[in-house]
Formats: C-alpha cells, sequence, structure tokens
C-alpha cells in the first residue's frame, strides 16, 4: 500500500468549488496563492510533503485528457483576478487552464520519479435530485463516450517531447475503448523502463469478472502480458484487498484455459512465473518498491 | 400484446414531412392546430384516445437523444407562421423543437403510468438511388456512431428532476454502447419501481444469437438480470411472435452454461424461478397488465 | 498476388509535402500539372499504367472518410496559385480536396472495373520525438477513436447515386466500429455483384487471432459469410503468405467449433465447400483473377 497524490479537484469546472479548493490548498502549504506561478509551488510543496512520506503514485479521474494548453499572460492576468474572488475571470482561462495545470504536475512526477494514472471515461453526477439531496459524487456516474485518441496521444507526446513522460498508468472506463486505450501504451514506451507506459487493469464498472478478461486478453493482444503491473486499486477500503486475490484467480484460470487449449505452453514453472511477475515482481519493480 | 404510442414522426428533420404529419394529426384529433400549444393539446388528446383503447406504451426511434431544450417566444412565433405554410420557419425552431416536444410528451406519459421507449442508434436512409426508387424506409439502413451518454444523462435528468420521469425502456443499435446503456440506467432507478429504468433487449441488427447474449450478459454485468422484463418486440408482424421462444432457449442456455461452470447455482428451481420471471412475471408486473 | 494503386499520399495534410508530391506525380506522368483538371489527368494517366500493368485494386488509408465535395472555382484557383509554390493557398481548398480527388478517383477505378479498398480509422505518428528521428511512418501509430459511420455512408452514397459505385472492400482499425462497418456494407449492396461491398478481413492491430475470429463472427452475424473474399494482405513482405495459412486455420477452426455445437451443419462437403469459396473461389471471382 502506497500513498496517491490525487489532485483531481484542481481539474474541475465550477469556479466557486475551484476557488474554495485552491484556498485550502494555500493553507495546506502554508504558502498565499495570488499567481498562478503561486499555485505551481504550492502544488510542487505538496507534492514534496507526500514525497517524503512515501507516496510514489499520482492519480487523477477525467472525463478524457484535455488537449495539451499552456497559459498566456491574459489568462494569467484573468487567473489572478479569480484569486482575489473574481469568479467571472474563470471563463477567461478555463480552456487553457486544465490542461496547463496537469502538464506542470506531471513535469514535477517525472522529476521524482513518480508513476502517474488517468482514469478516464466517466460521466459523473448525472442524477440533479439525487446531488442536491445528497451532494456531489453520490453514485449517480456511469459511462461516457468521449473521443479520447487524438487529446490522450497529444497529451502524452508533449511531455515525451521533452523527455519529461514519467511511468504512466492509463484506465478507461468504456470497454469500447480498451483497443484503443492497450494501442495507445505502446506509442510512447522506451527509456531502459520494461513497460514504462501501462494499460491499466479493470477499473470501476468493468471490475469483474468479464471485464477483468476483457483487458487482460486485450493486453495480450496489444501489448506485453508479460510486463503487466497487475491489478492495482485507487479504493479507500480493505475490501478492495479482495479484488487482489479475485485477479490472481481469474489470471490463473484464464492462463490454464489458454494452456489447456493449447494456446500457451502446459509448462507449469513456466506459466508460475508469469503468474508471480504479474501478481508481485512487475508491480514491485515498477513502483520501485525497493527504493522507499 | 399491448397497442404502442409511436410520435416520431413529430421528431423529423423535414420541414414539409412534419407540417403534413401535423396537419394529419390536427384531424385526426378533431382540434386546430394553429400555435405550439394547440400541437401539445392535440397530442395530449390522442394520448388520451390511446389509452382509452388500452395503450400503456409509447416507444420513439432516434439517432441519439435530443439535448433538453424548451421552445422560447421567437420560437414559438416561428412555429405559428411554419404552422401557416412558411416552411422557412422551420430553421429558426429546430434546434430547440424535437426535444421540447418530447419532453412534453414524456411528462403526459408520466402522468398516466406509461412505459415509454427509446431506441436509440440507427443511421438511415443511407441510400439515395434506393430511397428514390422505392420512398423512404426501404431499407438502407444501418448503425450510426452518434454520441449518446451525455444527452441521454441530460434528457433523462431533466425529467428527473421534476419527479416527471416515467418508467423506460433504453435500447442502443450499436453493441459498441452496449455497456454505456446498461450503465446509464442506474443513474435513475428509484421511486419504489423494481428495475424502473430498463436495459432493453437485443433489437434490429443485434436481434442474433450473439447480440441477445451479450446484451444479457452486459445486463448481468452491470445491472441486476433478475428484475429485466426481458424480450420485447416493436414488430408488427406474426413473425415477431418467434423472437420470444428464442429468447426464452437463449436464455435458458446461458443460465445452464453459467450453472456448468459453478458461476449460477445449479438450483433447478432457483433457476426457474428466474426464468419464469424474465419470460413472463417481470413483464406483467412492469407493464402492469393486470392493470388494464 | 495483384498490383495495386495507393495515391494515400494526395490526400495528406501538409502542404509542403503535398506539393512535392505532386510534382513527383507530373513527372512520372510525363505531364505538366499546372491546374486541378490537370491533376486529375495524370492520375488518370497513372491508373491507366497501372492497369495495363495487370493492375485491378486500389487501396487507401485514411482516419475516416471526408464528407462528399467537390472543387469550386476559387477553390481551384487557390490550388493553380499552390502549384505555382505559394503554399499559403493550402488553407484556401484543404476543406474540399481530399474528397474531391478521391471521389474522381474512384469514377475512374468504377470505369475499369476496379476494386476499390479504403482501410479506415488509425491515429498516425503520435510520436513527435520518434519522428525527428525517425521520419513519418516509423511505427508510433495506434488506433483512433473518430466518428466513421455518416461521412461513410455519404461518401458511398454519393457514388452509387451516379451508379458509379466500384466493388469495395471497408476494413475498420477500432473494433469498437466492427459492427457499424459490417452494417454498413449492406446499404450499398447489388447490381448483380455477389457481395459487392465487402466487410474486409481484420487488419493491422486488429490481424490476431482473436481480432479475426471477431471479424468473421460479426460478418456472420451482419452479412454473408458465405459471400466474403477471405484473407487480404496489403503487406510487402514475404512474411504476409503466412496471414493466408493463419487466416484458412482460424476459419476452419470456428466453423468446425460451430458445427460442434451445432450451430452449423455437421456435413463436412458442405463446409468443405465454404472453405474453399472462402480461401479462394469468392476471392477468385470478386478480383476477376480470370480476365486479366
Amino acid at each position: 500500500m502506497l500513498p496517491t497524490f490525487r489532485p483531481d479537484r484542481l481539474l474541475q469546472a465550477d469556479p466557486a468549488a475551484l476557488l474554495a479548493y485552491i484556498r485550502r490548498l494555500a493553507e495546506a502549504a502554508a504558502m498565499p496563492i495570488d499567481t498562478y506561478d503561486d499555485l505551481l509551488a504550492a502544488l510542487e510543496e505538496r507534492i514534496d510533503y507526500f514525497h517524503a512520506h512515501g507516496c510514489r503514485l499520482a492519480d487523477h479521474g477525467l472525463p478524457a485528457m484535455p488537449a495539451p494548453a499552456g497559459m498566456n499572460r491574459q489568462q494569467e492576468a484573468a487567473f489572478r483576478a479569480f484569486l482575489q474572488g473574481d469568479l467571472q475571470q474563470a471563463a477567461a482561462f478555463a480552456d487553457s487552464f486544465p490542461a496547463a495545470v496537469l502538464l506542470s504536475l506531471c513535469r514535477m512526477y517525472y522529476r521524482r520519479g513518480w508513476v502517474q494514472q488517468f482514469h478516464l471515461g466517466p460521466l459523473r453526477n448525472t442524477n440533479s435530485r439525487l446531488r442536491q439531496r445528497l451532494g456531489a459524487d453520490a453514485g449517480a456516474d456511469s459511462l461516457g463516450d468521449f473521443p479520447q485518441a487524438v487529446t490522450l496521444a497529444a497529451f502524452l507526446d508533449t511531455l515525451d517531447a521533452d523527455e519529461q513522460l514519467a511511468r504512466t498508468i492509463l484506465y478507461n472506463l468504456n470497454p469500447a475503448d480498451n483497443e484503443l486505450f492497450a494501442a495507445m501504451c505502446g506509442n510512447f514506451q522506451g527509456d531502459g523502463i520494461r513497460g514504462k507506459i501501462q494499460y491499466g487493469p479493470a477499473w470501476w464498472f468493468l471490475d469483474q469478472a468479464d471485464g477483468m478478461e476483457k483487458q487482460l486478453n486485450t493486453l495480450s493482444n496489444f501489448g506485453l502480458l508479460s510486463t503487466f503491473v497487475g491489478m492495482t486499486t485507487d479504493s479507500r477500503s480493505f475490501l478492495s484487498f479482495s479484488r487482489h486475490e479475485y485477479f490472481r484467480r481469474l489470471l490463473c484460470a484464464l492462463l490454464a484455459q489458454d494452456a489447456d487449449r493449447g494456446l500457451l505452453p502446459a509448462d507449469e514453472a513456466w506459466l508460475g512465473g508469469l503468474v508471480a511477475d504479474l501478481c508481485y515482481h512487475n508491480a514491485k519493480n515498477y513502483f520501485s518498491l525497493d527504493q522507499k
């Protein structure tokens, strides 16, 4: 178990909620946030704090990756006015802010050797009545069908072009995107890191036998199963431990079935080594658990 | 067998065909239609007529749900001019008309306790040559890949927010949307109605063994198979009866296969009860067949 | 093995690369290209040259089909200036040029009885760093999720409306589009040609057992497997021969499995005839191999 840095709320669209979040961030970092650069400095301070406490992962949940963008001078000026409480200004920087801040965060992760995760695809808070009664994230979430490929490729490429692309795990929520995500990982492998860009395990709605088998088979068809870090979970409850056990059983059943059909060698030592890699060694190496 | 109310032609884009349809509607309702309110009154009259003859269902076929909208005063004025024969005016209200009239219809269904159905996803009349030879709906239809999630959620939410969301069955034509539709149903369940929002059975191009099995498995993965109303058909021919028999056989084969694999209890009485629910009792309760 | 005409580079967006390609084309055709009509004449000359050397197929790789369009006078004037080296002019005709030139090419194929192929769906050259190091098409390609249905239908319909739609093979790269492509073929069948519009075999990323089985099953569910031309390959290496052997083995295994399950008659002579059609006779007839 590792602590994970989750700055998702910086990427939310509601200006009032964004401002409230930034003010809490300023308190937590014990730094004033009066400019866009101040914001980045406060984020870096929090990342260092998390790093000092053993954090080596970041996680982000988004409908889709934003197209790469930076904040220009006018947008930074609007952001300063926004920080003074002028919520109307948010419209002036909303086009660039999520991409700009996310790119900056990703570069901070890269410099510290972290793993960054992107969970893409949900359609959240669809039920207004439930939201009024119980607040945001009360459960009326489902799957979106947002275009993913172009902006995801462009975002990763922007970081890769500067050689600042951290190890990355990509998770899709709509299974219609399984192959797209698995193929996308192949575009940015390299730098001597085994499985640097990972096609992440089945998640949320897909975290059931059928969804998990499809993820494993898609990964086998489009990439290298042997480099997979296996089950991860961002869940916050003890019940999530059982997901790892469930994953191991499903994986073994799938490999056994393929061996029975003659699609894999019926070589128990070799298959056992593969299972040990997917259930333990690959994650240990990938998340640098030894180096903590 | 129940009569079904199908006002699809109100949602068509061609101004001349729309006007002709509204004139036929005025005749059928024996009411003048000179305003948008007149149109709604005539529709309500027809719904009452259908209701008096045992109709408890409405059905609509659309590429995708329109984003919720209402008719503003200028659009209502343009609609009045359109009703006088000025087809050019259609452009002035076309953005809002389909959503506005459909929302009003849905509220009428809700007040009468009807079930509303939405068949989403086709790309129709693709072949101009065939259309010129044989007219519209001659068969050169296929599957679209229209965005579905955002407008479908917003449309259902608009009705739910006013507590006027009727029991609803959602059908998708492109199987890439299976999981999206199944998950969407979960956002608007409730009101003490078992399976209020249904993920509808495989339909049209998907109405074959593979498509039907995928619908059943997706429903099992994302919702509760036990609350499913089972096969429905909007077809207008006696041949459609065999679809119900085919559905029952496929369902039983699927459950038996899962029991054989140890994924379901091999308990014939329990499985038999499930089959009876999916093939008879659930539909009987859902469509309130006793209350007619 | 047949030579194939591949004018893809005419459809590229980069103005400098497009102009360089057109200048090479003018040399190859030994004709000046000073106008849009000159371009079409030079292309027709090349098509005749390929035809004289036994070519009966054309192939095109695109993210998605362009919406049908023609070049208007202003666009043709901009194109003339572009041909004189004014690259800025490209923006003035870029909206119409790819569709216009592709429609003209397709009409040329039709008049010569060729088969036209469209490979749709890739997202290419995603990795700038790799591209700078190794040039375009160095391998960082993956799957896009571009809308396909509307423009593909409109493009084919434009040719069909003039009765100039050649025999056509449609290939999709994102398997989420399998059913869409298979159904699309049904819209434009006819003219007394058996399987005139073909749902092409699994390709590139999908060219593995799982992808090939899905293509075969989708085709069976949406069309007529018995009219399928079977494996084709546009690859340029001897290793591609093994794809045909792999296809034959997979096809036989799939049919045998269906016969075992009672879904196909266990009639070896009949199944053998089907296999022979899918692996030899259908392709021979479709590509008119006898007529060369």
